[in-house]
């Protein structure tokens, strides 16, 4: 079978670069230890080589297809995927004991979502919706609510979503229109039209649970007056019957990757008798939505990098396996061919993709490690960790999908026509991978998010703080010769970064937030290099430590060596790019706020 | 109808910054004046909006398929176009009367052919290579071979094709292993299997001319040993008949994209009898058909600016349209909701993709000039046309492929979650255009023989030339206050890029000739920013000129102002990335030229 992940490089990233045994020690974690961790993580594996990874090319071929009745028909594999995974713990297995889970960090948890996001990105999609949205009732429902609903979406028979886009207001959330009337203090007769309902109505569960945004009638206007509802297909009635409770899907949409993955429009109340169950307190809503957003978001970023990294592995196996041409100072035509991986531009191209998606992933597991430190600590150590996971949030979302893309276009490319041919996984990866940098809030709106919100929240503690690890990092390169230049080098971004972020922060002085905030794309470009960096000095870090510590095998050695390499690949090719970024943060025209637009 | 093209840009490009009736005083194009040639320019676009940009969805949906008998079956509006281009003179427009064409300057009929490439990227492409075989016949060919197949190649009964790859050689021509057998001085018996053909045996053309490379019995190796046959599908006989040549077609390939282009695969001679027609002098093929390919990489590199163009203008469409959120200054959610052109990062993202589009188009247009200067001149005039043309192909072909990806990711990213679906064109443009980065050789292919052959032709003449003319467009700006500081700019990118250029150049002296190539593609990457930023800087100083010297109305003042914005956010955007590229390549680290490759 062809590779899609590197499991050595999921349990160097677990074991030594974020050490997931660490966390045994909080309370949380006490029932695990590092043997068992990893079992469960070799078990998603075994599941998704046998369940997940034959099926991806066909499900791109017979996409989900709204059957013009009220459901998505969805290929035969994806119920039963939901349900093996269900009884595998996949949907639930980071929950408390006590609400059917089995208690596992989410490093453990998503390093299993990481193998079946990279074997079949969208098989993984109504997992993690489930998880996510069972969660969600978790922290905010009320006992009823969670005894109703989670149990059924980690049993995999009910199926969890999020409903928040509306046609008219896209990732406009303050504009929705959607509404929910009060009936009787014992529910809400829902009413509005939702798009882009990912899992939404399908043949694969029996069951949906949408969490869904609404206005309760006469609320404030924007955010302000947004509240959430559980809003099932079919209610739960007290004697424990389901009866249709007026949620049709009324189509679907069909595009150009992730075809496995129903993505439908679903129409509330049409008969005006639409329950939705108020979450929480009214008006709260988006703010409680905003926990599983972000869980979604960092999830997304992991996603994006899993799916690179599938197209990396195919890349990587056909370069070593074709021989083509001979390298520049070979003259002889009658000399054989070399294999490409010989050629320096395959190589380029090659690290390049390493260098992206083994960063992102760890990235990836640097937040799963800081969620995992959100639920098992208190007090400043939780506050901390929050605030890191706050800022690495929008980053991991954007780095990993935006360059995921870039990666999966050279997996092409080292294909050369062949990547072009539906022969080949990597074209189709190429297309699944571009709806990352929409997910969820797009590059745009993640950018905002960084500069706008994450930078100066608290008086740029979660920057400061984010600073503070990166510099640790850097200290503790410093103690090896060869590593100590890339230490100076970073620290030298850093300040780059600090001083192109006064300059913008100028601008937020002269009550300018249109001009503060109008390159904060270019911003989290340079933001992404700079955290990449750290990833890899820390990698690169770790690698050498264990160089010298233990004394691996060649096939180990060689793995800490390509680590190294890599690191210092991303340094000479990636990073140079931080102050082209500065370069335009700090050129004072502006160009791009503009009122008069009659030249386009 | 959406806009998939600009005619004003179009105008602006031919008749002011290349300006084509200066051609019209040399004999070959003395017969046109401007306004016939806008006029021929203008009825492209006629036939476009009404034959092809209409079936650019249905042709994605309805791919080119084999028809497991030989045959490639294709939209039934394929023949039909071929047809109604072929009596438009699409085909042979260019040629000379004396073989029945109009002798349009390349200019007058490639901008024609990007007005194609624009509204159906898969169409154009049958025109196209039946374009390039009948010049490739003409130039090389013998009297009876063009009496024989030129004729019928411009009425559009019979499609021109390339047959150049072999599955075993890929880009590695010197590889290939098709053999020609001569018999009795009269034809050769041509035997192989060529694969990736475009426009290979379809449905939509009588017979098909494949203009083939094989190796005659005992020929040296590598490309010193090829030589080019002329291998009909039906070969004439004397008595006019058409008799089947053992072409057959053996199988297609299914791609992510480009649909409607039918790519086949074709055995020669399976039965001993497909008789292929020596071209020109033996071993001399791979010489005759760069004169078609090189065409056909600017011709690409055409496509994909034309591609990404019709992706920009739909996206540019749909931000005009599409109200959504408020500017950071607005924080009152009763106020209406914005056109989302108002946001500044979707600004940043069009301006972004004219900027690409249109600096793409105008060098596209640069060399269709140069093109028609060697057809036109003689002596050192022409000779420098050449040598500017020859450096300028790679070039073109991968700055417009490369950077047109990522303008029409862009967008997508315009259209957020729309703009992944196949309700909007956009995604599909995208998918279409990533086959350009790999066509007629890859990115790692042109930027080794822009490094490897182009920059050190003739002592580095061709880059001399090149770079007087920048200097020239330079000159020219500092007339202007406001421009003056962009040619100084620019002058500064040419000494990084000189400084980066000699420091290269030392590895092929210190006889490296592996570690001179190995960062190639960084080494494109920078010349295709500068010579981008030339065509922007020519395009504002012709701006410029015209706003002071006529008396525009708004719309046109506003068109020209649009030039000179675009210009200053190229330079403020992408520029700066030269000094990154810069720092990579002065770096000596050698990190992709390895033999030790365990760790990958």
């Amino acid at each position: 079978m062809a590779n899609y992940t590197n499991m050595e490089l999921l349990r160097f990233l677990l074991f030594e670069v974020h050490p997931v045994q660490s966390l045994f020690k909080y309370e949380r974690y006490s029932h695990l230890d590092a043997e068992q961790a990893w079992m469960i993580v070799e078990s998603a594996k075994l599941l998704a080589d046998q369940e997940m990874f034959p099926y991806l090319k066909e499900m791109d071929e017979s996409p989900a297809q709204y059957d013009g009745k009220g459901a998505v028909l969805t290929h035969p594999q994806i119920k039963r995927i939901i349900q093996l995974a269900a009884e595998q713990s996949w949907i639930g297995g980071a929950a408390k004991f006590e609400h059917g889970g089995m208690q596992l960090p989410e490093m453990i948890f998503n390093a299993g979502q990481h193998i079946f996001q990279a074997a079949n990105n969208s098989v993984q999609g109504y997992l993690g919706l489930s998880t996510g949205s069972a969660d969600l009732i978790t922290s905010f429902g009320s006992p009823e609510q969670i005894a109703t609903y989670v149990p059924k979406i980690y049993q995999g028979e009910w199926q969890g979503t999020m409903a928040l886009t509306e046609p008219q207001a896209g990732s406009s959330l303050s504009d929705i229109l959607t509404s929910a009337k009060p009936v009787n203090n014992d529910y809400y007769l829902v009413k509005g039209q939702k798009i882009f309902i990912s899992g939404g109505q399908h043949e694969g569960a029996d069951n949906f649970v949408h969490l869904t945004l609404a206005r309760i009638e006469g609320a404030p206007a924007g955010v302000k007056g947004i509240s959430l509802f559980i809003v099932p297909k079919f209610r739960p009635e007290p004697d424990g019957t389901l009866v249709y409770n007026d949620v049709y899907c009324a189509g679907d949409f069909q595009k150009m990757g992730q075809k496995g993955y129903a993505t439908t429009h679903l129409s509330f109340g049409d008969n005006d008798d639409c329950r939705g169950y108020l979450v929480g307190e009214p008006h709260q809503g988006l703010k409680y939505m905003f926990q599983m957003m972000n869980g979604a978001r960092i999830s997304v970023g992991q996603c994006a990098a899993s799916v690179a990294m599938a197209a990396y592995q195919a890349s990587l196996q056909y370069c070593k396996e074709r021989p083509q041409g001979r390298v520049p100072s070979e003259k002889d035509p009658l000399k054989t061919p070399t294999l490409i991986i010989h050629h320096a531009d395959v190589q380029r191209m090659l690290l390049t993709q390493k260098a992206i998606t083994e960063g992102s992933l760890s990235l990836a597991m640097e937040c799963n490690r800081l969620y995992d430190l959100v639920h098992a600590t208190q007090g400043d150590e939780k506050a901390t960790a929050l605030l890191l996971l706050e800022i690495l949030t929008p980053i991991v979302k954007t780095y990993a999908s935006e360059q995921g893309s870039r990666s999966a276009a050279l997996a092409i490319q080292t294909l050369g026509g062949y990547g072009f041919t539906t022969d080949f996984p990597v074209q189709q990866l190429y297309r699944d991978l571009k709806i990352m940098s929409l997910y969820e809030g797009t590059t745009g709106i993640q950018s905002l998010d960084l500069l706008g919100r994450k930078v100066t929240i608290q008086n740029g503690k979660a920057l400061s703080l984010l600073l503070i690890q990166i510099q640790e990092t850097i200290t503790l390169s410093n103690q090896y010769e060869d590593l100590k230049l890339y230490g100076i080098k970073l620290n030298k971004d850093i300040q780059t970064f600090e001083k192109v972020l006064n300059h913008l922060l100028g601008y937020l002085q002269k009550s300018d937030p249109d001009r503060f905030l109008s390159d904060a794309t270019v911003f989290m470009e340079m933001a992404g290099l700079i955290v990449i960096g750290w990833q890899w000095l820390k990698m690169a870090l770790k690698a050498k430590e264990l160089l010298q510590s233990v004394n691996p095998n060649k096939m180990t050695q060689d793995f800490y060596a390509g680590k190294i390499h890599t690191m210092e690949f991303y340094f000479k090719y990636e990073l140079p790019h931080i102050d082209a970024c500065a370069n335009t943060l700090m050129n004072e025209k502006t160009l791009t706020n503009l009122k008069e637009l009659d030249f386009f």
